[in-house]
């Protein structure tokens, strides 16, 4: 087997048979095929694709690297949701607790935010004791114990991911959709669950911008779910503006808190009930009503189980920023724009993000916003909170920001919150 | 400056700038930027192209990564001759002599054979004592004495190919037309020649199997060569069938010896003054014709003084194979089919030709046929000769020479040499 022939194929518009895939994988992950040819064959890929055989193999032989987590112990039925990506988006924080408290079990692995986007891991911690290096093991056992487990890739879940997205990262080959499908799959299928709701992100503030590609990213990966046994489906939602009324780390664990008391923003409750409903059908689960449950109190007691299953102390005090900065309402009338990019760049800029993997974020810095999109505001009364945690820091978010608030003198709706449905 | 903006804008289908080009190449060459990266870009190239501007810009800052030789100091004009390789093809130990002999001087760099195709120095290097590893002084003393020079790409010699050379042999990006052209391209410039004549071959034999992507390659390079202020002109000539009646080094050079003393097979006569009349006219020595100066001996005596210039003894024996196995014809009748391909692979298998860069090649092994293309043959008398040096290396060449020959019982012309021309 040989590098070349596996480019040249795939250049020239062919197949890659089952053989080459499992070669390459394998060899790419253990060093024998070297990052130059590897390049070569992911930007032949971005241009000519991959069909869904040679994506399944692709995906399969990813997972083959490490092991695929066997739940089958479990005396509930698993399922998880990922979401591709956006700004404002701490549904997961919410959702676990909530799934678990309707009897399915969760078992969550999560990310840490890059770029303009948040990751839930990087949330969870700034929970004073929380950790996400579980073993194996300790999964199982926060699984039994608490009904769901918010987790980190251990290296032995897919570990040709790591090297892929890696080499995709400093090659321009990030956007390539089975490229996208097969990381994100690889993961979601070896860590065990059974079924799968994606929350594919489509709008400024997502990865894909455009609908069309969106949903053909969530057929791929609905797709490749299917192919290996996890029952998928797939939510397109909106996020050309930002979810919920805050972004960054601890702003968002206190607001998902608000959500499990019974309050919150309206739209973070709209769409954790949605994609709640999703997974409880995947798993039969059809008779629990998932509101009915969070205005019960259930998921608030699920979410202290979790925390508590993980080390951390869901009474202690979160850490909050001494210094904000407010921006006004330019105008009155209805919030006509709140662009979720520009905001993600500003909480990214302010600290809450992180250019490269190896960064550390700041837990207090942040966005919070007074108004959403088709609510009322008045000329010169506080918008936005910039939440400082280095104040040199602030003209590099208030650069962001430039441009993406508009204020419209008549009534505007916000946008629907759920764009399509792929099963 | 950042390789992944480069990636980007080309994968996009954009320009890259003089600047990103500028960077890009010095990079490279001073390994700033790493091997994943440049694969990834020269991937995404070989898909998107190069406009003229950007590679006209790309292929002068490969020259100016070494050093753009200054043959002013001559006192006749400065041509030189090209081929894409071919099988058979010894043309430039005839052509070069002979152009000496015409009153021009020719500063030709020559390269290595590599896989079905030879090349001019492992030719030359079977005549004894002759050397290709020339200083640029020996160049200019060689050129001053006996009118033309054969001689390796020194360490100045856009070292920045070399480097790219390489990267695309392992990572299936050698067929990209602009990176071809600035390849050959990138040489002929810096040995500084002013004027260049481009033999492109087209067919089984030749690199470009399609006459319309071998005239774009023709194109391209005639406008390169402009670009940079070297007067440039193609023919495009046919490598179905192999040049002359040897494939094989010292073989060549004893079929180039039979041109320059007048004898010789008519294919290689025909090309060589095609050529050396697209030379001479291109530098104004419209007046000479090299028909008469081949005729008259003046080649041969340029040919020697080269040979002995550059420390060789023309009068030296070459070596031969002890040992030659004989195909017959397989039918009578007029010879149709003799495959260029076939022929200059039995020739690499027989050792002729080497599979990478570090290999060594025989010089007495090879393949002659007493008929080409359109000559009678006789059922079970000598048509190929396979000349060994490792007898074990003979299964694999008469295994590549399988469905290589075909007799026709009707007549049958030669196909003709020159296909088209370039100005």
């Amino acid at each position: 087997m040989n590098a070349i022939d596996l480019i040249l194929a795939k250049r020239d518009g062919g197949r890659l048979t089952d053989e080459q895939i499992d070669w390459f994988i394998r060899s790419y992950t253990d060093g024998t095929v070297g990052d130059e040819q590897a390049a070569a064959l992911l930007m032949a890929i971005l241009f000519r694709g991959l069909d869904p055989d040679e994506l399944a193999r692709w995906t399969a032989q990813m997972i083959a690297t490490g092991t695929r987590a066997d739940l089958s112990s479990l005396s509930k039925p698993t399922v998880d949701k990922h979401s591709t990506g956006g700004v404002g988006d701490k549904i997961s924080l919410i959702l676990c607790p909530l799934i678990a408290a309707c009897g399915a079990a969760v078992p969550q692995t999560a990310g840490r935010g890059l770029g303009h986007t948040g990751g839930t891991l990087d949330k969870m911690e700034t929970i004073p004791g929380w950790r996400s290096t579980l073993s194996p093991d300790e999964v199982l056992r926060v699984l039994t114990t608490s009904g769901a487990v918010i987790n980190a890739a251990g290296p032995d879940l897919a570990p040709a991911d790591r090297k892929l997205y890696a080499l995709r990262d400093v090659t321009g080959t990030v956007e390539s959709i089975p490229l996208i499908a097969s990381s994100i799959m690889s993961k979601k299928i070896a860590e065990g669950t059974s079924a799968l709701v994606l929350d594919v992100k489509v709008g400024t503030g997502a990865f894909m911008k455009d609908e069309g590609r969106a949903h053909e990213l969530a057929e791929t990966m609905v797709g490749l779910g299917a192919a290996h046994g996890v029952r998928t489906t797939a939510l397109l939602t909106q996020m050309d503006v930002p979810l919920g009324r805050t972004a960054g780390n601890a702003l968002e664990v206190v607001e998902a808190i608000e959500v499990l008391a019974g309050g919150g923003p309206r739209d973070v409750v709209e769409l954790t009930l949605a994609l709640a409903r999703e997974m409880l059908e995947l798993v039969g689960l059809t008779d629990v009503d998932p509101g009915d449950v969070l205005a019960r109190g259930g998921a608030m007691d699920a979410w202290r189980a979790l925390v508590r299953a993980q080390g951390g102390d869901p009474t202690a005090l979160l850490p909050r920023a001494a210094e904000i900065e407010i921006v006004p309402a330019p105008a009155t009338g209805t919030l006509s724009r709140l662009d979720a990019m520009a905001v993600g760049v500003a909480a990214w800029r302010l600290g809450a993000g992180r250019a490269r993997k190896e960064d550390a974020v700041s837990p207090i810095a942040g966005v919070a916003w007074r108004a959403t999109v088709g609510d009322q505001v008045v000329e010169g009364e506080p918008l936005l909170e910039l939440h400082l945690d280095d104040p040199t820091k602030l003209d590099g978010a208030l650069e962001a920001l430039d441009g993406a608030i508009e204020v419209s003198p008549t009534p505007v709706s916000p946008p629907p919150l759920v764009l399509g449905h792929v099963t």
